[in-house]
């Protein structure tokens, strides 16, 4: 028997310890953003932390941040001829109210209907345990195939506030050939997946100031330039009929869908009824020319995320505001750049904004989209790996939002990461109830085991 | 001597005593938004209700509200061959703070540079003495010219809440030929004027509904419809290139300003400089072929007076809001009427808004504009007064604001108001150091006087 098949074959004997460890983890309420729960988050690093060592890591520690901890552990034996991944993963979870709409204890996990039910087992501590098992499957039966370091912190619920500087400080350690991260999904339990591309993000916060103060506007309304009616001149100017943006040089660097990529995409279980029901809106509106999947995931956006102008209480008053202010935010593609998009609204700007009024663009920053190519060594290494455990081919997506740790990484350790994970669609991550599927774990722990396997051999 | 001129003098040799009066009722603290001065409106109601029954008023009363009393009071002895005049007037004064910033007590009326300080001075106390010691005048020399009924308000800085209620229920006690407003001004201290249009009122609350809930804009940005961008593009179309209203039908019945009134508005001193110190605004913009004070005081606009949508926190939040809406009023013109326009603006929705948003108009409801020809009886009566008092003829200009008493009064009883007051625009109404200039009062006794003489005689 192969060293890999060693390994599946402990995974198999040991898929009710391997569930018994989930449920472990899952039972400590580590809710980053609680106070009350902060020992609880340092237990959940130090189960982590135990794992690692028991498996033979070196150099593990539970490191302090500014806020909660996370865990570092390297396993670097496996020679400089097999890649070195560094796989990152949180052990930190969402407040799990209302309490109320829970069936089971949110921190007693519970078994149900081939689930199991607790806040985080499936965001992301299914997919942080799937993976510790692919190590520990391997460990036990033989030797790990490719060198690994753990980065698994405890704030990714808060939007990852010390990540970046962590990895900053420790860009040698932290040194790979590519990243795993295992908080992703899947898009359906019977059919495997591969999320490959990321959109980035720029945000902004646009402020127009007109008269020197809220003005009568009966006394003033005709002659006073209204700055509200004027944001929303310029923020409609923004797309075209077509639903394109107007920005200058916006679609310049985007990388074209490519007709067998679009073939791809169209597979996907993500029809016009898909989008309707996840928004809930009326009826669906993008950019002519693409399907509703490609404008979610694969085109550029700009998008106002909050206008603030004069009164809006209760009631009537009727003023001509002096200030209004505008929340945008791009969602970009390959290979646009956000520095470049940033020049692009700057100048839109200056060529459409009256002299009636003065504006400020205040930019948060922004990071560019990740892809990480389909015929990529990864990729393809991930691929083989779930098609042999799901016996299907799996498909290829992409999502539309960020992850500030890819982004981060990308930035900083200059690597693309391959998001692979076994979370479903239906998991009610972040709401009441949310379950891991006990099956699709057990999956996941073996399309770990066959992608490290696969990732080490030589092409 | 004639009647009139026996007024005259009487009102000459009584400078020093009118002036007193004035002082009396401004010392009283009459603020009617502060619950601790609820005695002091009432005060100022018994000292109003007192000086008309001294001067031969019958029913006179200080009638109750659910809010600050008013004063009613007729004379009604002139005989039916003379006009019945309704006067509309205020006693209740704005709060005097910030109290730092007055140079003298707010209610320690005191006399500097030919002015006298006081809270109320000008608005509108001032104004009311000034009539009430016109009809003195008469009564102590001889009779009133005209028949006269009092209508004097406590709530006026409230926005007039009681007003109405009062006037529908009075609609027999308060039949009249016309309204004479006395809370109004003239535009500088040297020059008499008439104020003889205001614009009417309609406002709006648009509210545009998208998805079911803020979604994640990456998740969901591109293929859905941003209810921000919507409301945007909405807003942005109620106005072309030119500024002007493109609702459909908005013009269809507006009184064309014809020549000789553009000339008659081209003389006010309202230069560009003065509309752009008033406003603080860095240009002036409006509608195209009109002047600043035409696009002001004489012509309709649509205004955003509030904007609220998605987040409007400090920072960044990538929501793809589920909700926009904005606040809109319309400053209305000769001869727009109110539930037309209305229509319009419900019409352009239903033309413009896309399918993508379910959208609702709230209607606040509207007032028509109102006007007093520039060759009516009242006007040419007022105006034949002003230029005896100050030999020069009055200026003839209008306000872009709306007056609620005189929409109520137009509404309930049918007839028009001539505004006729003498506040100046440097009094500092609703400010620190508020003033009535003290010639300007004894002058604007005197053309009360002459105005009631003048407004008697047959044509």
């Amino acid at each position: 028997m192969s060293a890999v098949e060693k390994a599946v074959a402990y995974a198999r004997e040991h898929r009710a310890a391997f569930l018994d460890d989930l449920k472990t983890l899952s039972a400590i309420p580590s809710v980053s953003t609680a106070p009350a729960h902060k020992k609880d988050v340092r237990r959940a690093a130090e189960w982590v932390a135990a794992q690692l060592k028991a498996f033979g890591f070196a150099n593990v520690e539970v490191a302090e941040t500014a806020g909660q901890p996370l865990v570092y552990g390297e396993h670097l034996a496996a020679g400089p001829d097999v890649p070195t991944i560094l796989f990152y993963d949180h052990f930190d979870v969402q407040p799990a109210d209302p309490l109320e709409e829970w069936t089971s204890d949110p921190f007693t996990p519970t078994e149900r209907d081939g689930n199991l039910y607790a806040r985080g087992a499936s965001d992301s501590k299914g997919q942080l345990v799937a993976h510790l098992k692919a190590v520990e499957s391997f460990v036990k039966t033989g030797k790990l195939p490719v060198n690994l370091k753990y980065l698994v912190e405890g704030e990714e619920e808060l939007g990852s506030p010390s990540l970046s500087g962590y990895i900053a400080e420790h860009k040698v350690r932290l040194a790979c050939d590519f990243c795993l991260n295992g908080d992703s999904g899947i898009l359906a339990a019977d059919h495997p997946a591969i999320l490959y591309a990321l959109r980035g993000i720029s945000c902004f916060e646009l402020r127009l100031t007109g008269p020197a103060r809220d003005l009568h506007s009966g006394l003033f309304g005709g002659a006073v330039h209204n700055p509200a009616n004027v944001l929303a001149r310029l923020i409609a100017g923004l797309h075209d009929e077509k639903g394109r943006v107007t920005i200058p040089g916006f679609y310049d660097d985007v990388r074209p869908l490519e007709k067998e990529e679009r073939e791809q995409l169209a597979r996907l279980p993500q029809d016009e009824a898909f989008w309707k029901r996840g928004s809930g809106a009326p009826e669906l509106f993008g950019e002519d020319g693409y399907t509703h999947t490609e404008r979610a995931t694969a085109r550029p956006t700009i998008d106002v995320n909050g206008l603030l102008s004069g009164f809006t209480g209760v009631g009537v008053k009727t003023v001509l505001p002096a200030k209004a202010s505008a929340k945008l935010s791009m969602r970009l593609v390959p290979d646009q750049d956000p520095k470049k998009v940033a020049d692009g609204l700057r100048r839109y700007l200056e060529q459409h904004a009256p002299k009636s009024v003065r504006w400020e663009l205040e930019d948060h920053g922004g990071t560019g989209a990740s892809i990480m190519a389909r015929d990529s060594r990864e990729v393809r290494a991930a691929s083989a790996a779930l098609e042999t455990v799901w016996g299907k081919k799996p498909l290829f997506y992409r999502v539309g939002g960020s992850v500030p740790a890819v982004g981060t990484i990308q930035k900083v350790l200059g690597v693309e990461t391959l998001m692979l994970g076994f979370a479903l669609p239906d998991d009610q991550v972040h709401a009441p109830n949310e379950k891991q599927h006990i099956e699709t774990f057990q999956r996941g722990i073996q399309t770990f085991i066959r992608f490290m396997a696969r990732i080490a051999e030589r092409d």
